[in-house]
C-alpha cells in the first residue's frame, strides 16, 4: 500500500538486486525506519526481535534468509543449520515453518550453484502469492462492503471498527482484514475505521493507524472498552478483524478482545466479518474454545507501554504498583455463532463447517 | 482500609484539629504521598487537578474546603463565593454540588462565631455517613459473595472480576465495588481479584491495584480485553462494578467498557453485581441507553499514558501517530438485562423498576 503517496512492500529487494529490504516495525509509528538485510544472522533477529511480525510476513522474512544464507555458503551442512536457526527464531509460526521446509525441499536436489538464484526464485513467488491471496480477500470483502454501503443508502462515511492489526504490515501488501477497506477506499466508498488499541500491544495504536493514516484512510483511534458503546449507538456499520486460525467449524483465534466486540456486534446487529487466508484454517479442530490452546505471553507487555516520551524518544513507562503483577493472555476465541462471515480469498464463507466445505477442499490441505 | 497493616481514609483531619490530608491520588501508584490542605483554595485545586477524585470524595473534600475557608472569613459574602467556586472546580458533579448546598443551607443562618465549628461538625458527618453507607453495601455484597463461595464449596480462590477503580480510594472508606471483596477478604473467603486495567485512564491499574495490594488482597491485572476469555474458561466466578448514574429501572451507566464484560458474563453464566449507593439512583431517567448523554473528554487521555519511567519519574508516552486522532468516550450503558442485582445500603436489589421500588420510595429522593 501507500506511505505518503508511495506504493510499498512490507518487505522487497534492493536495487542490488540481492540485500532485502523491511521496515523495521518496532519503531512505528514514531520512527519510519528502512532496514537492510545482508546476512542470514541479519534476518533471523528481524524476526526473533520483532522488526517484522505477522505470519506471512515472517515467511517472507525466513525466505529471503535462507537466499542471503545460501550466497555465504552453499553447501549443505551450513544450509540445513541455517534452516533450523530461522525456525527456532518463532517456535509457533506455522508459515515459518512451512516456507523454510518449501525452501529446503527445493534446495537440497539442487547443485550449489543453482542454489542461490532458485531460492530467491522461490522467496519471490512465496511474496508473489501472498500478495495474490490478499489481494483476493479485498476483492471479495469489497463486495461485503459494497452491500452494507448500499444498504445504508450511500450517506456519511461508512464505519467499520477493526482491532489488531492485520494489515499490509503483517502481509507483504494490502493485509487480511485491512485488504477489503483499502479495496473499498481506493474504489471512493467514505470508510471511516474505528481502530480499537489492541492492548498490551497496542499495535492498533501503533500500526493499523499509521498504515490507515499514510494510505490516507480516514480512521479514529479508541480504547479497547469502547466498541460496545459505539454499536449501541448505530456508530459501527460492520466490523472485520483477521484471525491466527480458523476452526474447521468457523471459530475464531485471534487477539484478545477480539470476542468481547463479537459479543457487541451481536447483541447491536451489526454485521461482524473475519479475513483470513484459506491455510489458516485448522481442519483438525472444531470447537476452538475448548481445543485451542491460548498462549500466555511475558507480563512485561501488560505491565509497561511503549511510546514517544517527552525528549521525542521511544521509551517505555510502567503503570503498575511494584508489588502487584499481572497475566498476559494473547489471544482468545470468538464461536463461530457470533461470526456473519468468513472473508477468504476464494470467496464469504458462512463461519460453519458447510460453509466452508463449498470453499475449501480439507484434502488439499491434509496432503500438505 | 489498610496501607500496610495501617487503617486510612481517603480524606481525615490532621491531629491539629483543623488542617485536612488527603491522598494524592495522581501520584499513586508509584508514590504515596500525604498532601495537608489548609485554605479553601487548596481544597479547590485537589478538586480540579484531581487529588482527589470519585464522587463521595470529592463531595468531602468540598465540605471540608468550606471550613478552611471560614477559618479565613466567615462573613456572608466570602461563603458564597468560595461555594459557587467549589461546584465550578467540577461542574457535573453530583455530590459535590450536593455536598455545598448542604453546607450553605446549615451555615448562613448562623451567627459568624458558630459557623467554623458547625462546618467542621457537618463536614465530619458528610464522612461518617459516605464510610456507613458503603459499609453496608459491604455487608450485603458479602452476603452475595459468601453464598457463591458456599455454590463452589469453598474450593480454591473465589475469582472477582472489577472494572475501573470503585474502591475506598473513590469513597472515604470501603469503596463500593471493592467493598463487598474487603468485607470477604477480611472474613476469610480467599478472594483473587481480576483487576481491568481500564483505559484511557488505567485506574483499575493505578490504583485498584493499589488499594488491593497495601490491603492484602491477591489480585492480577488485565488488560480490558482479557476479560471475556477468563470468563469462557470458568475463571471468573462473579463481576462487581461500581456505577456512576443507575436509571429507576436498572440501566447502569459506569466507565467505559463495563457494558463488553456484562455481555462476556451473560454469555457465560456470571453473575454480574454492580455496587451502588441509593442517592447515585436517577429516578427521572428509565433507559439509560437513549437518555444518559455520555461525556467525550479529552483524547489526550488517550493518546498518552503515565507511567513510571527509567529514571522512576512519573512521566507519559505517546501512543498514537502525529498524523491520528482519536476520540474518547467515557462511559457506557449497561443494560438491566444484563445486571445479576444492584447490590445498594438496603439490600441486594433486582435491576429493574419493581426491584429497586422494593427498597427505595422514589419520593423520598424527588423531595431532596
Amino acid at each position: 500500500m501507500k506511505i505518503d503517496g508511495t506504493s510499498y512492500r512490507s518487505i522487497w529487494l534492493n536495487d542490488d538486486g540481492w540485500s532485502v529490504n523491511i521496515i523495521d516495525q518496532t519503531r512505528l509509528p514514531h520512527e519510519f525506519h528502512v532496514e537492510r538485510l545482508t546476512t542470514v544472522d541479519q534476518a533471523a533477529h528481524a524476526i526473533k526481535a520483532m522488526l517484522v511480525r505477522g505470519a506471512p510476513l515472517i515467511g517472507a522474512t525466513a525466505a529471503y534468509g535462507v537466499c542471503l544464507g545460501l550466497r555465504a555458503d552453499a553447501g549443505d551442512v551450513a544450509f540445513n543449520k541455517m534452516c533450523e536457526a530461522l525456525i527456532a527464531t518463532r517456535p509457533t509460526a506455522v508459515n515459518l515453518r512451512w516456507a523454510i521446509r518449501a525452501m529446503q525441499d527445493l534446495i537440497l536436489p539442487l547443485p550449489e550453484s543453482e542454489r542461490v538464484s532458485a531460492a530467491y526464485e522461490k522467496a519471490t513467488q512465496i511474496c508473489d502469492e501472498d500478495v495474490a491471496i490478499n489481494s483476493a480477500i479485498g476483492d471479495h470483502g469489497l463486495g461485503v462492503i459494497e452491500a452494507i454501503w448500499e444498504k445504508k443508502g450511500k450517506v456519511g462515511p461508512l464505519n467499520i471498527l477493526t482491532h489488531c492489526n492485520a494489515g499490509w504490515l503483517a502481509t507483504v501488501d494490502w493485509g487480511t482484514a485491512l485488504s477489503p477497506i483499502y479495496k473499498a477506499h481506493d474504489a471512493g466508498i467514505p470508510v471511516h475505521v474505528w481502530v480499537d488499541e489492541t492492548r498490551p500491544r497496542n499495535q492498533g495504536a501503533h500500526l493499523t493507524c499509521w498504515e490507515l493514516g499514510k494510505h490516507g484512510v480516514e480512521h479514529t483511534l479508541i480504547v479497547d472498552n469502547v466498541g460496545g458503546h459505539l454499536m449501541q449507538h448505530g456508530q459501527v456499520d460492520l466490523c472485520i478483524t483477521g484471525t491466527d486460525r480458523t476452526t474447521a467449524a468457523g471459530d475464531v483465534c485471534n487477539k484478545i478482545g477480539t470476542y468481547l466486540k463479537a459479543l457487541a456486534a451481536k447483541d447491536n446487529n451489526v454485521p461482524f466479518y473475519v479475513a483470513l487466508p484459506g491455510p489458516t484454517i485448522d481442519w483438525e479442530i472444531d470447537d476452538g474454545v475448548k481445543d485451542i490452546p491460548i498462549e500466555i505471553r511475558d507480563s512485561h507487555e501488560v505491565d509497561y507501554i511503549q511510546g514517544k516520551d517527552s525528549a521525542g524518544q521511544v521509551s517505555e513507562v510502567r503503570i503498575l504498583p511494584e508489588e502487584s503483577s499481572s497475566a498476559n493472555y494473547a489471544f482468545d476465541v470468538t464461536p463461530a455463532c457470533l461470526v456473519t462471515g468468513l472473508i477468504t480469498e476464494r470467496g464469504v464463507a458462512d463461519a460453519s463447517k458447510e460453509g466452508l466445505a463449498r470453499l475449501y477442499d480439507r484434502l488439499e490441505y491434509k496432503a500438505s
